[in-house]
């Protein structure tokens, strides 16, 4: 028999069928700097000049693509690609410019995809960011049946004398802290593992667990809980530059928060963070409970309810707190002289 | 019993050590551009001036990845992954600026990683292209036990009035061709399973296949002719660049030629290209042999030899085939009124 690329599982009219359900939403993702069309060999945008400095991220959205997948929720880890990319750009101080995505899975559902890429379009525009290309993969044999991967690639600027980082931070500034929505893109192979057993106990299903409206969740289910979106901090970044003066930032993601907030400090400063500031929301105590996390451990894992921290100049902290309605004061930046840098009071 | 995120198959330690391996090398790749060390929420670049545009783009290596990880070589993925980000940023005009990478798996596998990403930094600074950033995914479950995906991003800068293109062809142009070293990137899931194929009707298992010396391939086995890395066209771009008027620039990567060309090429023109005028190098045509795939799919799926096509004015012609001397002259661009918008002749 005669063998094709399209007879080897690899369709390339598919992968123009899924981009062109999208088009529309992506085109709305235009902004003035963009050069040309989608379809180029690169995407072209206009520099932002010298006095400027660009800021690069690339994130993935781990296994809550897993949780997505299963409750046929696919939108929700577009979204939370763009805002982790947005989040992650911010906390050098950079508003974003252009993103770019590369959606890699084995058999190409046009369907799923727009729903993916779709809801992608959909956050930048939300965000003023111009999605300027994207890689569509299609590698038959590479992923379980369903399953697809995620990466996100995200440019923004900054003036060069507005980076935030380490460099600016000093002893006694004030730590504010932003709440999270959930584990945002975190720690979702802990949180299933800790699911599956307590599933396996009960000799339920992980799906029938997923599905559990609680009262001790307002009545959401355990899964909606999941797959709330990691939430975009633009907009309050913004307030806050207006009316403080913002050090660095911390964007509290894989490694929790020993593995964060010390990077957004200087050699010899440490955190010190009142953990009664905040409650920590009820899914990371009862996924805690459920698979006897210590509590160390989940901090390290988790965001336990802070998505975001952000050091400012200590005469700034009221003004900050009143920029930003939902905001806590954590804590201060100490002297650290070794072992954790983040030290809870 | 309690759990941790490691004792769920994340583990970070691992990331750091696995990254530790190739600090060295990345540290290579730092330009005068580059601002602070990697480890930030974002790499820091100075943005080239307001007079530039950037060009960005995405790219994966498809399933040579399976071909790498069957014979154990790991490191040609990762130069590919650079080399055809590089190309395609190039086919706009562009110098490169700086790259990211996104590496994920099941179980990271620090000696892989660092054979990988230690690869994907040394093409950098070969280049001389910042390796600004990368993220590291440990995903259990969503990968088979050694395999793993990459995703390339890269950033490079035009000056404004030097951007390529198609509005910049003329019917008339000359075509000029660059040879490929293989079939690239693209098409390796047809050629995986044509060689998959002709090995189970000899009843031998496919590594037993890629492993055989052929006199028809310089003695290389079919392994080694895979895996010849995707071809990096930068310094040939720069020597075109100086010598003769380039208009737009075509990689051939997924969809071949019909997929690639009129990228390149303006609406109401297309290609007229000599199939006598290179020789069809032999892995393609034992493919097509193998498989039984016809002429016209073969050159929908691969390079067929020539990795990049390039238009020139017709009067520079001469100058660009003096400049790269492995070159071909192909043919020219042609008025196109339906159909295929490359015709073989």
């Amino acid at each position: 028999m005669s063998l094709t690329y399209k007879a080897a599982g690899v369709d390339i009219g598919r992968a123009d069928d899924a981009l062109a359900r999208v088009r529309e939403r992506l085109r709305k993702t235009r902004r003035p700097e963009v050069i040309g069309d989608i379809g180029q060999f690169g995407g072209l945008f206009a520099s932002p000049g010298a006095d400027t400095v660009l800021v690069a991220t690339t994130d993935g959205v781990g296994t809550k693509l897993e949780v997505a997948r299963l409750l046929d929720r696919h939108e929700v880890v577009g979204t939370d690609l763009v805002h982790h990319c947005i989040n992650d750009a911010m906390a050098m101080g950079a508003e974003p410019l252009f993103f770019l995505d590369y959606f890699s899975t084995s058999h190409l559902e046009p369907a799923v995809f727009a729903r993916v890429v779709g809801a992608m379009a959909d956050a930048c525009a939300r965000h003023r960011v111009a999605l300027l290309g994207g890689e569509t993969a299609e590698m038959p044999g590479m992923y379980a049946p369903g399953t697809y991967d995620l990466a996100g690639f995200l440019v923004g600027a900054v003036a060069r004398d507005r980076v935030l980082g380490p460099e600016r931070v000093r002893e006694g500034d004030a730590l504010i802290g932003i709440p999270s929505t959930g584990l945002h893109t975190n720690g979702y192979t802990l949180a299933r593992t800790i699911l599956a057993r307590a599933a396996a106990s009960e000799t339920r299903s992980f799906e029938d667990l997923l599905g559990e409206a609680r009262r001790d969740l307002d009545d959401r289910t355990i899964g909606d809980a999941l797959l709330a979106p990691h939430r975009a901090y633009l907009d309050e970044f913004r307030a806050l530059r207006d009316r403080a003066r913002v050090h660095a930032i911390a964007h509290l993601t894989g490694g929790g928060w020993e593995g964060n907030l010390p990077r957004a400090l200087p050699d010899g400063l440490g955190a010190e963070i009142d953990r009664g500031a905040w409650d920590v929301p009820r899914l990371f105590t009862l996924l805690a409970e459920l698979g006897r996390v210590a509590i160390a451990d989940a901090f390290d894992t988790w965001n336990m309810g802070i998505g975001l921290v952000v050091a400012i100049d200590a005469d700034d902290r009221d003004n900050a707190l009143a920029a930003i309605p939902d905001a806590y004061a954590l804590g201060r930046v100490v002297t650290h002289t070794f072992g954790r840098r983040v030290r809870f009071v």
